[in-house]
C-alpha cells in the first residue's frame, strides 16, 4: 500500500496559519508524524493560505528539512508545477492532472522529464464522472496519453474520483467497479489511488466510513490512498486487507512488522 | 445482513457449565445480549458439554423462554435434528449439511417439511476444499440437490468453508472469489454465509481480522455470518459496508437506525 499523507494542507487551520506566519514547526511536526505513521509521500497543498509560488516552495523546503519522505505536489496551477518539482530532493508525485488535453500537454512532459509520478483524475472539463463507464473511458484517455508520451504505467496513479456517500450514495459502488476495471488497462496495471476523505464528507461516522470504504477499495484493486495516515486504525485495516489478499506474508505480529519497516524509512 | 449469534456454544466454558448444571441464567443472558445486538438467529451448539438430545432440546427451550429469536440448530448429528426442529417455535436454520449424498438425503426432507432453512457446507467426505473450483463444484451439488427436493434458494445458506488465515493464508482469497461465484448460481441467488471466527483462529489480531474479512466477504456478495454479534464494531462495520454497497439508504444516524430496528425485534 502506498500512503500519501493528507495533513499538510492549507485547508487545515494550523497549516494555513503556519504558511502565513512562516512558522516551520507545525509543518515539520506533521511531516514527522505522518512519516513515522508510514506515509510514502507527503501531500503539500497551500489551500487558501497563499497563491504565491514562493510560499509553495517554502512549504516543500520546510518539509524536506526534517524528513526524507518524497513530496506529493498538490496544486491545480500547472504553472507552479515546474518550480515545485525542481525544489524536490526525491522524485515527487504530481497531484494531479485531469483528462483534458491541454492539461495533459502541459503536465506530462514535466513529469516524464523529472522522473516524477502523476495522479490522473478521471474527470474533465465536462465535470465529474457519474458512472463506471465514464470513469473507465477517462482513465483510458489518460493512460494512453501517458504511454504515448513515455511515462511507464508504474508512474501513473489513476484516481476514479470519490464522491460523498452522504450526497451521492450510488457512486460508491460505481467507484469500486471502476477500480476493478482500471486494473485491466495493462499488465502490470497502473497504480490506483483515491482521495479517501471525500467519501465521508459531511457525514457523521467519518472514521468508520473512511476505514470500511478503504478496505473495499483495496479488495477491488486499489494500492494507494491520500488519507489521514496518522489514523492508526485506518492504516491497520488497510494492512489487514492486504494480508487477507495474500499480498504480504502473515505473521502474528504483522502490524508491528509493517509499522517498524515503514517508520524506519524517511526520517 | 443476517447475523447468527455464535455465543450459545458448549465450546465456551460458561455455556458448558450451564448445560452440565442446568443453569438457565447464563444461556438466557447470552440469548438476550445477542438478540439486543441484532442477531437474526441464535446458534445453539452443545459442544462437548453433552451428547444427549434431551440436553440439546433443553438448551433450545431455555433460549425460547426468554427471546423470540429463531434458533440455528448447530449439530453434526443428523439424528438430533428432527427432535430439535420440533422444539423450535419459529422456523429454524439447520447448521449444517455437507455435500455428501447420504447426509443430504437425511437432512433435506426434514428441512423442507418443517419450513426450515439450511446451511450447506461446501465440503464432503474427501475433506475441506482447497481452491475456488472445488468450492463452486460442491456448492452446485448442494444447490441442485435442494432445488430438486423442493427447497427454494432463499432458504439455502451456502458456506464456502473459512480456514484460518494464520495457517492457510492463500485460502482467504479463494473464499472471496468463491463467494462472488456462488452469487451466479441462481437469480435471486441463495444466501451466502461464513463461520467468521475460523478466519482468525489462533491469530493475535482476532477482532481486526474478523472485521476486515467480514467487510471483504460482504463486498464479494456475502449476506449472512455466524459471528460474535455482541462485537459492536464488527456489526457496525458490516452495516457500513452494506451502506457503501447501497443496500440501505444512508442517513447520518444509519448505525442508530439499524440498532434500533434490530434490537426491537425478538425480545
Amino acid at each position: 500500500m502506498i500512503f500519501v499523507g493528507e495533513r499538510i494542507n492549507g485547508g487545515f487551520k494550523d497549516i494555513q496559519r503556519a504558511v502565513k506566519e512562516k512558522d516551520k514547526s507545525i509543518i515539520q511536526h506533521w511531516a514527522r508524524v505522518q512519516t513515522k505513521a508510514g506515509a510514502n509521500y507527503l501531500d503539500v497543498n497551500m489551500g487558501a493560505a497563499s497563491n504565491k509560488i514562493d510560499d509553495f516552495v517554502w512549504m516543500i523546503d520546510t518539509v524536506q528539512e526534517t524528513v526524507e519522505t518524497p513530496i506529493s505536489i498538490d496544486t491545480n496551477k500547472p504553472a507552479f508545477i515546474e518550480k515545485a518539482i525542481k525544489a524536490c530532493k526525491h522524485p515527487p508525485i504530481i497531484n494531479s492532472t485531469t483528462a483534458d488535453k491541454e492539461k495533459l500537454d502541459q503536465i506530462v512532459p514535466l513529469v516524464v522529464e523529472h522522473n516524477a509520478s502523476l495522479i490522473g483524475l478521471c474527470m474533465d472539463k465536462k465535470g465529474s464522472p457519474q458512472d463506471v463507464n465514464r470513469r473507465v473511458e477517462l482513465a483510458a484517455v489518460i493512460f494512453s496519453e501517458l504511454i504515448e508520451k513515455g511515462l511507464p504505467p508504474e508512474r501513473l496513479f489513476l484516481d476514479p474520483v470519490v464522491m460523498p456517500l452522504k450526497f451521492l450514495q450510488p457512486q460508491a459502488n460505481h467507484i469500486l467497479e471502476a477500480i476493478s476495471q482500471f486494473k485491466l488497462l495493462s499488465e502490470p496495471p497502473p497504480h490506483i489511488i483515491v482521495g479517501l476523505s471525500n467519501i465521508s464528507s459531511k457525514a457523521k461516522e467519518i472514521e468508520l466510513i473512511n476505514c470500511i470504504f478503504l478496505v473495499m477499495c483495496i479488495e477491488a484493486g486499489l494500492d494507494a490512498a491520500i488519507c489521514d495516515v496518522a489514523d492508526e486504525e485506518l492504516v491497520n485495516s488497510a494492512i489487514t486487507a492486504e494480508i487477507i489478499l495474500n499480498k504480504h506474508i502473515y505473521s502474528d505480529s504483522f502490524l508491528k512488522a509493517y509499522h517498524t519497516t515503514s517508520s524506519s524509512q524517511g526520517i
